[in-house]
């Protein structure tokens, strides 16, 4: 059982693109307890569609488990019994925190698409006032899956002394050009819905479904492998209710005739009832822009360079959104950097998805090195190595 | 210099679907010289957006190239001095021949929506009696690419007798789950855009533009490798007009950041400037229906039983979109058969787009394995090895 909170943010907060948000709140929800010395923190940083509920469920909504349950929990690879864990929403989302569709203090409407662009960056910044406000001066662990990842990796320069532990899972260091092109394309089919009309759509009591639909089925292709496609679904008629028997040849129209575009017309229309487009183009920008190279003339290890967390890195192999080459890439960087980078490619059939799923190899992997960090947090390790004064510090 | 021709068939067409279609026209045009004993013709299938404009220029156009002109000419791979080569529009498509865009007998309107649902092997027939009109009996040999080699592969067995050679490049024996993925999203996109009007959009004197955009920028992302896309774009930034220097940072917004993003946006706004939506599902759908396994239990050998050719399979390594381990079961279902059967697996950077590029190992490999088919044309071998009576067959 948990319960979300709100914390609102009073100071204004200069963003990566020059511009600056007066006011922010955030949802998160904590699991577990925080210990006297305040050293059992773990953030968990949310990819494209997730949110701050992370583990357990309502008291009103018994059937909503969060997101990264499997993972997350008493007695789990990340175990709330022995970890204050912290799921945050983060600013520009839909389901908590404020974003496109909070109120904007200077018209009294929804920001819309007035809503500063924003970078991962600009969420780590926003993320580290909550664990000021929550009295976290290091994490035990910050830990993601893919935009999470990034999250993740980008606490690590940016905050060095905060983070004892890096948990990178199924990430990458920069989108790719292809990476790029299928958010593009998905941005486009929600720009170009008329009813999104400029951003505008809650001022016509629309929403552009047709656009977030098809953006959605975009992405669910990316995050599964071919193989894990082809097993699931292969090329299996869909039967109709109309349907007697079992079909074993085609109808000949473009509506429903595989199993595969049943799957993926009901994962859009889901997504479609609830999340929001403007949300949806500065998600994927963050993805794009993410690039913690660029200021370093493209070298990852210089951008890295200021780590002084431990570090697991892990990645799947048929992942091909974020593929294992580039979470080699992350590896080498904090190999050349001197970090200690425990890197684990797990063998699973899933692709991108494998990341929130309960593969053994990755599960075993992930509870080995929590019981490394608990054990550094127990004798104080973890924040005696990395910083000489924590007292100082705070 | 060529010039387009237009063959009308005023017999009624059955379809696989179960319909049929009353009467139609076939664009086509055709390069060299037709040999008294007519052994001498090769036909080219075109893949999804091409048509019957193969090689050569018009008089008119200077500048309209063929699409397979690199391959198609005289002194080129398929040498237009040796054999007499036709490329033909088909059925359905919007570029010539009879499709959506034409009148429809029965309601002097556009056909649109109730164009019938064509497949593959509804293309080869109607391209079997193009061949009747010409007078010929027997290809020396049938090729095509993508969707170009699956209607190669079909002629096979449609019409054993008639095929000596079949060159199938860069194709499969049936789309994936992921393939047929990538198509049901770009059919969404243009069925859920308001302007295409339940397919009637010509009655209402607009275009589904902007769901063409999406559906292109799709299909263009699975045409080029992940490899290839980076080393054209990567992550550089597009420079705007007003931009005075060369840009080394973002402008945080949704419109063209990256190269990528416009070269996207490029192809698809061309795309959607000549192309029609309901020839557009017709073509994917064809995609997706073909599967000569289908009707013997998923067995291809038993499926590719009847062809009498002898076959070069032409695959890609980087092609993502139709991999060669594809292509690899369609030459082992093949041999399976005692089928002669040369298979070229081509180092290739570009991915699927390949087959229409300069590839030298590529080219060398469609120059050497016509110079075969030439010499048996001279002899009259092709014609005698597998026909006992050329004459009787007529």
């Amino acid at each position: 059982m948990v319960e979300p909170r709100r914390q609102r943010f009073d100071a204004p907060l200069a963003l990566r693109s020059g511009a600056s948000i007066a006011g922010y709140e955030l949802v998160y929800e904590t699991y577990g307890t925080l210990n006297a010395a305040r050293s059992n923190a773990v953030l968990v940083c949310h990819a494209l569609n997730a949110g701050h509920h992370v583990a357990g469920v309502y008291a009103d909504r018994p059937d909503e488990l969060g997101w990264w349950d499997n993972m997350v929990g008493p007695g789990k690879p990340l175990d709330t019994e022995r970890f204050f864990v912290v799921g945050v929403n983060n600013l520009g989302s839909c389901v908590g925190s404020t974003g496109p569709m909070s109120t904007n203090p200077a018209t009294g409407r929804p920001w819309g698409p007035d809503f500063p662009v924003l970078t991962v960056e600009d969420w780590v910044h926003a993320q580290a006032r909550l664990a000021d406000a929550l009295g976290i001066e290091r994490f035990a662990a910050v830990m993601g899956g893919s935009l999470g990842g990034m999250q993740a990796l980008a606490w690590t320069t940016l905050y060095p002394q905060r983070v004892a532990h890096c948990v990178a899972v199924a990430t990458a260091p920069k989108l790719s050009a292809q990476n790029i092109a299928f958010n593009e394309v998905a941005r486009r089919a929600i720009l170009t819905d008329p009813e999104f009309h400029g951003g505008r759509f809650y001022d016509h009591g629309v929403v552009p479904a047709r656009g977030l639909q098809v953006a959605r089925m975009i992405g669910h292709i990316t995050y599964l492998s071919d193989d894990a496609m082809g097993e699931k679904f292969g090329r299996a008629l869909r039967r109709h209710a109309t349907d007697t028997v079992l079909r074993n040849d085609y109808r000949f129209t473009f509506d429903v005739e595989f199993e595969i575009e049943s799957y993926l017309r009901y994962q859009g229309e889901k997504f479609s009832s609830y999340f929001d487009a403007n949300t949806y183009l500065l998600i994927t920008r963050a993805l794009d822009y993410f690039d913690p190279a660029l200021a370093h003339g493209g070298d990852l290890a210089r951008a890295l360079a200021p780590a002084q967390a431990d570090f697991l890195v892990v990645s799947f192999t048929t992942d091909w959104r974020f593929a294992p080459a580039r979470s080699r890439e992350i590896v080498e960087a904090l190999l050349a950097n001197g970090r200690r980078v425990t890197y684990a490619e797990v063998d699973a059939p899933h692709g991108h998805d494998a990341f929130l799923l309960d593969d053994p190899q990755y599960m075993a992997a992930m509870r080995a090195w929590f019981e490394r960090v608990h054990a550094r947090v127990q004798d104080g390790g973890a924040a005696r190595e990395a910083l000489p004064s924590q007292e100082g510090a705070r």
